[in-house]
Formats: C-alpha cells, structure tokens, sequence
C-alpha cells in the first residue's frame, strides 16, 4: 500500500453525519418489526424546521444584482463585509477586530477550521485537541501529519465547567505542543467551559507559547443565560496566538450558504488567506452577502429560537430520564446532546445502523468523537419538536429491544 | 524561522488575480501623466459584460425553496444533481460516467483540483507540471510537500499542437513521477492540445502507471470549431488513472456561486469526498442547484458567446501586432492571451504595479506561470469589448513609456 493510500484510510467518512446513504448495511440483522414514525436525522439540524434568518435569500439576490464586485472579492472577503463583521463580532467578544488585517471570511466553519489547521500545523507538530470534540479535529491532525495528544474532558464529574483536565493540557504543552484546539461550547456534549476554565487555558497557552485555535461555532445559543467567556477577550494571552471561528450554519440554519468566519492574530490569518487561494478562492462570492443578516436578526428572534430548543432539549432529557438506562449532561449551549447507554451489547456503529433501518432515526455514533466513546451517540436537537419527541421514544424503545 | 512559516513563504499570493489591493506599491515611481480610461481589471472574466446563463439565479431561489434537502447534501453532492451532471459530462466528453461512484461536486474548480490534488501527492512523491500553467498547480505540489517536475511547454514553436515537449515527460516518468497534470486549453497560454499530444500523454501515463489530472476548465469555448480531444476518452489509458476537472465559473460567468465538478476514477474521487469531508463538507447546497442550468442554456447562447470573445481577441491580437514590440500567440480556446513584451527593461512584477497605477489596467504578472515567463503577463480578455480595446491601447502607451 502506497502512503496516499494510508494516510486516506484514517479519513474515513462513513460514519459522518450526512454520508448514511454511503454506509454498508449488508450484515445488519433486525430484531423484530419495524418501529414507524416521522423519520428524523439527528445528525444534522432541520433547517425546515427551524428556518434561516428571514430576508437572507434577499440578501444573496442583492449581491447577485451588485455583479462582478461580489463574485470576484478578495480572498479573504469583500472589504465591506469584512468591516460590518468586525464591528458585531468585536461588540459580541468585547475585543477589537480589525477588518483588514483580523478577519477572513470562509466556506463554512468547516472551512476556517481547515485553514486554521492547516495554516499551523506542521509534519510533526504535536497538536492538542480535547476529548471528546468535533470528530473532524482529530482527522484534520492526522491529514496535516501532526501527532495527536488527546486532552480528556470529563463532562459527567459536574456540572459546574466543561471538566477539561488542566494538568493534562499542561503536561502536554510541557511535551512540546504547541497548538490547542477546542469546541466551545463543546460538540459532542454541549457544555460549556467556565470562567475559570478558559482563563486557565489562556494562562497555559500563555506561559508555554501556544497557539489556541477556539471553535465556537454555536456560542450564541446558550441555555439560561448561563455565562460564556470568550478565550479571545481574555487579557493574559498573546492576542496573535487565538483564532477564533463561528459561523451562522447552526443556530441560523445558514449552512446551505456555506459560510464560516475566523478572526484573531493577523499572521495566522494572512496564511489562512494564502491557503484559502489554492483550496478554494473564496467563499461563494453572493453567499458572503448573506452575512449582512447575521447579528441583525429581527427583534426577538433569536429569543424565541433558543428558547424553543431548550424546550425540545427538555423533553428529550425526560425521556430518557424516564426510560432509565441512559446517562446524559444536560445541553448548556447549542442543539447537541450525547446519551451514554448503560449496559449496552450492541457495537455502537451496528446500533446507528438498526435505528435507521428499523426506525429511520439518524445519530452519530459516539466512537466519531474519541475511540471510547462506544456507548455514547450524539443528537442534534434542532428539530421539529414533535418529531424529535416521537423519534427519541423510538431510539428507547430500539435500545430496550437490543439490551442484553 | 519554523518550518510551516517555511512553508507559507511559498504560498504567496500578493501577485495572484484578485489580490491587487494588498499589493505594496510604495517603491513604484511613475514616468509621465496618468493614461485615463474605463479601469479594466484583466486578472479575471468580467461577468458584468458576459452575464451568468440567464435563469441560474431561479435555480438557485428553487433550490433555498427544496430547504434542507438541498442544504444538507452528500459531501459529494446532491445524488440528483449527480445523476444529471453525468448524463451531460458523459455526452460532452465521450464517455460513460457513474454518477454515483465517478462525481464529485466541488466548491469551485478551484476546489476540485486542490481535492484531486490532495488526493493523489503523498509527501515527497514527484509530480509533473506544465510550464507555462496555472500558477495554482505548483503552488499545490509544495503545499502537499511533493517535488515539481516541470515539463516545458514551448507554445512559440507551432500552431498545429500546445507544444509540449514529451520527450521531457518521459524521462520524467522514467525519472518516477507518478502524477501528471496539464491545463487544457493551456492556461495562461489558451493553445490546445493536438489529438496526437493527448493520445501520447495517454499512451505514456499507461505505460508508467502514472495518474493524470487534466482541467479543462475552458474547454467548451473552443476557437474557429478547432478539434479538442478529451483525454478522459482515450482508450489507451486505464480510466481508473484519470481524474478531469470542469466547472461554469468562466465562459458560464457563475464563478459568484463557487461550482467545480470532477469525474473520473472512482477511486480518487473516493478519496476527494473524504478530504471534502474536512475541508469544507460540501459545495454550497443550494449553489449546487445551478448546475442544472449548465449545458443546458438556452439556444444559440453559447455560439454567440463564443462569437464575441473571439472578436474580443481578434481585435487585441491586431492592436499588439500593429504597435510591435510584443509576441503573442492567438488562443485558440478560453479568455487569455499570454502576450510576451520583447525587449523591455522593467521587472514584471514592477510593470503590473505601474499600469493598475498610471493606467487603471490589471494584468496578471508572467512569473505567477513559471519563473522564466519574466517578459511576459496574462490578460482575460472576457470583458467589455470597448474597454478591452482602449485597455490594450494603454497597456501598449505605458510599455512604449517605460521600455529602456
């Protein structure tokens, strides 16, 4: 086998959300009938369910209309939507942004996280990245041929911060890592990292020269007005060492526009540019008009929205609470929840496999998030209420039928 | 210095079309007046002057109107889509394309080839490149930390094929290349291939095992209905060694919507889903809905579009032959001229400085295809058809200003 080869084969994405039409379901055998109900794909958000800010598809017209100057930007962005970015995103941090030298538009938050990546990692470098967290930061490691060093985060010891384990992080950066990646707030779990934690990691980050790249990608929809620190705004770190992503693919249900935003140290984002120039040019160039509706949401708006989440994630909790035999943290910020599943004999990714085919209901196998997670399944919540209700009723209901 | 700021320093795009205001311009001393004239910016296509197909923008507000679906599609792109781009490529080329397991939908072109790219380099393997070619191309092979083995390409020689020089490649296959990748039409040149070149890179790729990579972006405007041979038609290559890249972001004017596709080898493109998977998980979904307009415009439009570049470039080949001092080759398919300025002292780098200065004139500085092109720049002539002329006349005024 040639290294191409190898280095393809620790990328698999069959278990990827939004990639179950690809998986191979041959060698499942279902017990019993078939469950019906409303099927639901818990992978993902429902952006049918829970729409896009209303106006942004006049905004894309809009800057189909303005022509040749919204197709063709900058790389990085046009200058003019970098500049309305800065402003709401500096007032939403409580940092200073500058347009030009701070900010980089993307295609999707996937998208900044892959030039973030790649635009400070080098063959060998050791990178830090939490466990469990999005099941794309370890692969990114891995493409970019640096040395993963997993951070354990124990998010059921309590419920007062995420649980990251802090002598770990810094017995890494002892070692020689030199990046640190993280999810706040964190996806699987849906918890977020206290005060306390976040300036410790600035601290670490700080004292051992580290470079943090923070991934918030769903830090505005936060449950009870709970408090949440911005890694960026923290004064005892180098500011040239913190990129920061978002992007209005989640809460906003924008992901059909593709579009992400990083911002922070200017030498990273320079590079992040340089790269975007041989992967993808640019983000859409009419899509980045859209991010005009993005943090100018009608009154209300986003209220409302996160309030009918954290309806959707408590009725979910009960149901599981009531069927027993199920462990979960409560969602503190965005639309994930992670069950663990106490006594369980079925091999996770056979599990996702027969709750598809025997109650079309999508999740995520616990294991895309850290090798240990093999009881574990993660949910997105950003669904129509009903459904999810029906659908997790079924997920008990399968689960009872498999259990030793 | 540590070694992925190394690795950036190769990745500069300060010269790159597009990316003319982050140039620095302090050092630029100008000789005489300021040329007035309509600004044109020849570093890309203007799609003010040659608009998108008629009724993409429908396709895209239909696609936001399908919601979820349409966002949220395989990383490979909506099954639908697929199915329908396959019938099209497979016509267009002359072959038979799976849609299921031969396509890939990427964000751009440019997304394409750096997917197929990322897809086929492992570190240190050898790769050949055409010079001239896209300056992307080599910028890829060092980003993914292969070795650049140029094939010359001496466009000068003859009109009845691109010129490259074969022999050359062989030894390079000899020498262990395993990956070829050309521009056809040749970009920045805009010559193509003869069916005997493409027959021969064929029948070597074959025999030394290698993968070709053919982009042929341009390949549906097509000068004075020349032949143009698709190498994914030969029958004297293994299909499963041949990846082709196309897109309508240039004689289509949709480059605002971020659209590439490749097919080919199921293989690579196997792999390209995986390294999309990270990269940006998908095209846009709801761009992807636009592909259904392409091939499909309406009658006649593309013969006139093809009718009045050619006008475009029959009048700029005529002005740079009456003020001499310049060579150029005429294309022969696709928007660029890749004229060469005989006899002139200024360093090219300085003279694209000068004409956007003095002369609200953009060009794309020779060097960006190949070190020794430092005579030479690159225009896109898809643009206002009166602009483009009285550009050339400002292109010839400055080079007549400035040559020794």
């Amino acid at each position: 086998m040639n290294s191409i080869e190898e280095k393809f084969l620790k990328l698999g994405a069959e278990y990827a959300p939004g990639q179950e039409v690809r998986q191979n379901t041959d060698e499942i055998k279902l017990r019993g009938e078939k469950i019906s109900g409303t099927p639901v794909d818990f992978s993902h958000g429902d952006v049918d369910a829970f729409e896009p800010i209303p106006g942004t598809l006049d905004d894309f017209i809009e800057g189909v209309h303005i022509g040749g100057k919204q197709a063709y930007t900058e790389y990085r962005g046009s200058i003019m939507i970098r500049e309305n970015l800065a402003e709401k995103l500096s007032k939403f941090t409580g940092t200073t942004i500058n347009a030009d030298q701070n900010v980089i538009i993307t295609p999707g938050t996937q998208g900044a996280l892959f030039l973030a990546m790649g635009s400070t990692i080098a063959r060998g470098d050791k990178v830090a990245i939490v466990v469990p967290d999005y099941f794309a930061n370890r692969k990114l490691v891995e493409f970019f041929e640096g040395e993963v060093v997993p951070i354990q985060m124990d998010y059921f010891k309590t419920d007062t911060c995420a649980g990251l384990d802090l002598t770990q992080l810094e017995g890494a950066f002892k070692a020689g890592v030199k990046l640190f990646l993280f999810s706040n707030p964190n996806n699987p779990t849906g918890v977020i990292y206290s005060p306390d934690e976040i300036r410790e990691i600035a601290d670490l980050a700080q004292q051992y020269g580290a470079t943090v790249i923070a991934d918030e990608l769903y830090s505005r929809q936060i449950f009870e007005g709970r408090p949440y620190t911005h890694l960026c705004a923290q004064k005892n770190i180098n500011p040239e060492n913190v990129i920061t992503i978002m992007g209005p693919s989640k809460t906003e249900s924008l992901s059909g526009y593709r579009l992400g935003v990083a911002f922070g140290s200017a030498k990273i984002i320079d590079r992040m540019e340089k790269l975007q120039a041989i992967v993808s040019l640019r983000a859409g160039g009419y899509s980045q008009a859209v991010l005009k509706s993005w943090f100018a949401e009608p009154e209300g708006w986003m209220t409302r929205r996160i309030a009918q989440h954290q309806a959707i994630r408590d009725d979910l909790l009960a149901k599981l609470s009531a069927a027993g035999g199920f462990r979960a943290r409560a969602t503190e910020a965005g639309s994930y929840l992670f069950p663990k599943i106490l006594e369980f004999g079925v091999p996770i990714n056979e599990f996702v496999k027969i709750l598809r085919l025997q109650a079309d209901v999508i999740v995520t196998p616990g294991t895309e998030f850290g090798p240990q997670f093999a009881d574990s399944f993660r949910i997105n919540f950003s669904q129509d209420h009903i459904a999810a209700v029906s659908a997790i009723d079924r997920v008990i209901k399968v689960v009872e039928q498999y259990r030793k």
